[in-house]
């Protein structure tokens, strides 16, 4: 059995999922799509990663409280407000709104999750949720709109889909989108992500997997090291595929988590790689480090620094920003120990300033993708992050957001 | 008795104190101040604050080792190389630098200090800086000298004095020079600073003291998040205004304890004011907090925000950004308790959104300093932290800093 990408794939392509969009008028940009709605055909086993923000949205508070039964059917989402003006009327609103999808949908109001995405500190424009939710049409083939409705700053939509294949058959699907771009941060950030499933799946089981793949693939990447109040993650697992109930204990288990993990990493890499502003991918790949934590630690410190983003974006092979950024991770770096690659051109040797080809490295670090690797040299573990350079067009991006 | 500003003061403004550079070809722009040299008269009572960094260039090493004594005479600084490739040799270089100069001034070798900023990863030209010591002329005069030498990318110098005056009579001094300005973060960033003072002080009441300056002012400091592998604060107390030994219970303690931190707070806001590519200096004061460590943590937090950094750039009075910002910190905050004052202005009351003038607000953003007041309403700590704003200058200075 093999995990195969399915080309086009989106967050509607497992069975029994179907999505759709449409401009509401939320954002400024006329005809923008801004309202999305996605849903399964029957309730699926659900579980949430949410901001670990103390400042949460209205929308957070209520799909957490919703995703904690384990049990969801759907969610709607707008893009251009945050619904966050941190009250109780952001909570009735966010209410409100799911209500009014649900009702649209077809089920019960306590099965629509709701997330909403933008500027921060302004009510919800209520009567242009209303006027939109029931002019949305639900379609399998809705995922590619609804993906582009949740968008902000990003640049393109998100969307990846696999599929478990036995000789040729399908046993499942898992399908997913995101939408970044700035305030991405470990520990999530303006990030909302949706991976769908139509695989049976123990809700206990998926709630455990849903951690693991966060931690893994979401919480590893990092734009600007701030992280929102509205960060989401949703799994959603349907069962539409049938086949006996997925557990930890399955054979189909390590697959399933396998398939998730597909999804979340590539979603990830196109979510740090679509950074406000960004021209370059960073890939930091930390080797032997004494334990998983402190290795994903170095690795998200790394991929954050400023100082390391900006070499990327002048394609300077600096090591010393690298081992300095290492440095400060709060984790055990010993630096006679440690080696540093660029573009798998070794540039520090345990410890030692080599020579290297400077120029080269800087021409080949003008690929899309840079991969940093450093080899702690002090234990067994390996960890990945991602991240973007910094430039100019951040600043750009951020400083003229309202305006 | 009263603290005064000296106009014009600077780290040679106490008695005994004299400093002197020269263009040692060290840096690349022809002509550029690069070796500096600070001594004292006599042997002064030491006490230095060096990076948190667990990567840690040669000088700091060296310098950390001899003010462990308590007991220093001089500092030699050079700028342009960092003396960072992290191995023995740099090590051996850090201390035949030292011994250079310490013949040069006329004294035993363990009482110089040293410290190289700039590039990292290269080895020290030790030959430039063997030819540039035997030409550097001491003098009571050479504290701005002395302040230039050490800049790198700071875009002017930076030094401060105060006197402490009873009836129109000096009863001691405290000056300081400091460099800053990317690399610049809590725990120490490319930070150098020198303080020295003519007080006649107790080398442990001395060692608290820095301490305490060092976690008020240039710890709550930040420009970009990294720290760098060579930051330093050595304060220098050589008693040549007489008087009697100063220790933590005589009445001129707090004296000093005030005088201290007025250098180390006005240096640190000239460090912020100067962030690489800045615009605004950025005042966070975080008020009623649980702690004064959470209270630090969320002022250092805000002041940090890359968001928070961008909104000041655009003159964007984003109050949304900054209770996120505060929200992700790790120290507690009660949404429903919390103000934010931009400039003096509320705007937003106790968790509650309010109509406030915003075209006024942004008019009042144009400022040199901005000013940001949180109130958490839940304590009774009180903490400022200092830092800039994020332009497309300081992409440009850090993309191209080695081309």
């Amino acid at each position: 059995m093999d995990i195969e990408v399915i080309q086009g794939g989106h967050v509607t392509s497992p069975q029994g999922f179907s999505a759709g969009a449409v401009a509401a008028s939320i954002k400024k940009r006329e005809g923008a799509l801004d309202l999305g709605l996605l849903v399964s055909d029957r309730p699926a086993a659900a579980s949430g990663v949410f901001t670990q923000n103390l400042v949460r949205s209205a929308p957070v508070q209520v799909s957490e409280k919703r995703a904690q039964t384990g049990k969801l059917q759907g969610v709607v989402v707008n893009s251009g407000n945050a619904n966050a003006p941190f009250d109780q009327k952001g909570i009735d609103d966010a209410e409100v709104m799911a209500a009014l999808a649900a009702k649209h949908a077809g089920f019960d109001a306590q099965l629509m999750a709701v997330a909403s995405t933008g500027v921060t500190g302004v009510y919800l424009p209520l009567d242009k949720v209303e006027a939109g939710i029931p002019r949305i049409t639900l379609s399998p083939d809705g995922g590619p709109d609804f993906a582009v409705s949740i968008m902000t700053t990003d640049t393109k939509p998100k969307s990846y889909a696999v599929a478990l294949k036995n000789d040729g058959e399908t046993v499942f699907t898992v399908g997913g989108c995101a939408k970044g771009s700035g305030m991405i941060h470990p520990n999530m950030a303006t990030m909302l992500s949706y991976i769908t499933t139509d695989a049976n799946v123990e809700p206990g089981f998926l709630k455990d997997l849903t951690k693991q793949v966060a931690d893994a693939t979401y919480n590893m990447m990092t734009v600007d090291g701030d992280t929102s109040c509205s960060d989401t993650l949703l799994v959603f697992a349907n069962g539409a595929a049938g086949g006996p109930l997925i557990t930890s204990g399955s054979p189909l288990g390590y697959k399933l988590r396998e398939a998730l993990m597909a999804v979340g990493t590539e979603l990830s890499r196109m979510l740090a790689r679509d950074g406000e502003g960004a021209t370059h991918l960073i890939t930091v790949d930390v080797v032997n480090g004494p334990t998983l934590a402190d290795t994903r630690n170095v690795a998200r410190t790394v991929a954050l620094s400023s100082l390391v983003k900006t070499a990327v974006t002048g394609n300077d092979p600096n090591w010393g920003r690298i081992l300095v950024a290492a440095g400060r991770s709060g984790s055990p770096v010993e630096v006679a120990k440690t080696s540093v690659r660029l573009q798998d051109v070794l540039i520090f040797d345990h410890g030692k300033v080599i020579e290297f080809d400077d120029a080269g490295v800087s021409k080949l670090m003008e690929a899309d993708e840079v991969r940093i690797q450093i080899d702690l040299g002090i234990g067994t573990h390996n960890a990945t992050a991602w991240g973007c350079d910094l430039t100019t067009d951040y600043v750009h991006i951020n400083a003229d957001y309202r305006t």
